[in-house]
């Protein structure tokens, strides 16, 4: 685990606050280098696939030019959701690093734990920069509460 | 529920079949009508997140122009993954109808039951067309052991 590359998801995460999507970044990397950066479009692209991480795994594919990610590591600045946790078992990435925990929705240990359930078996951490990344996220929600009086 | 559009969905993973994709297929409906089919693409696209499901989720987002899918249901061979299953509830499906059970990474009962873990939930029925759908992926994995002898 490596903070700075926590940083960078929280930086990809501040790109989709400034288009008014829920601020949520994540970057992979494989061996010391970030190989793909994702944020947050699914209000911009109408698409309920496009999470940071399903942009994230999608890049990362792409660039490594297989459906498996080996050595590949994620880190995202929320913890992730059903879709996004079997995307990451999905590409057999190694291991997910989060920020915020996600009490509704968060599949690494808040409202379940899928990181064994199927026969790629995940490792993860949560709550690296949490109150960074908790921050971004409540201010958001601040600042749309606000607009919507 | 209606056993034409599993049909539709077994005539999906006929497509994946003939280009040595593991046979999974996917229809999205609305009102009665088809909206949106899918087969998996995995090996062919080198990309871990290209399932049936999320290839028509994706369709089907796009042709309904917004991430949500009110009043979809789904239909597809083989029971759903937790990336599948979890992309499903993020573009609020109403109801799942699977063929095949998946003993080791169904996520709607079998290695675990994501359906009401999450605000939004679904309604699934498993098992129709189910020796069809088992028997297209066992024919499968028959012959690729044959090739691979």
């Amino acid at each position: 685990m490596d903070i700075k590359f926590m940083k960078e998801a929280i930086r990809q995460a501040k790109k989709a606050e400034a288009i008014d999507e829920t601020p949520i970044g994540a970057v992979i990397v494989k061996d010391g280098k970030i190989i793909a950066r994702g944020y947050n479009k699914r209000e911009t692209k109408k698409n309920a696939l496009l999470h940071a991480e399903i942009i994230a795994i999608d890049k990362a594919c792409k660039k490594l030019g297989g459906w498996r990610l080996p050595g590949c590591d994620i880190y995202v600045t929320l913890e992730p959701c059903p879709m996004c946790t079997g995307a990451i078992i999905q590409a057999r990435i190694e291991n997910v690093y989060f920020g915020a925990y996600d009490a509704k929705s968060g599949c690494l240990g808040s409202a379940c734990d899928l990181s064994g359930v199927l026969p790629h078996k995940i490792e993860y951490q949560g709550g690296i920069m949490k109150t960074e990344c908790e921050e971004i996220l409540k201010n958001f929600f601040k600042n749309l509460r606000k607009r919507e009086k």
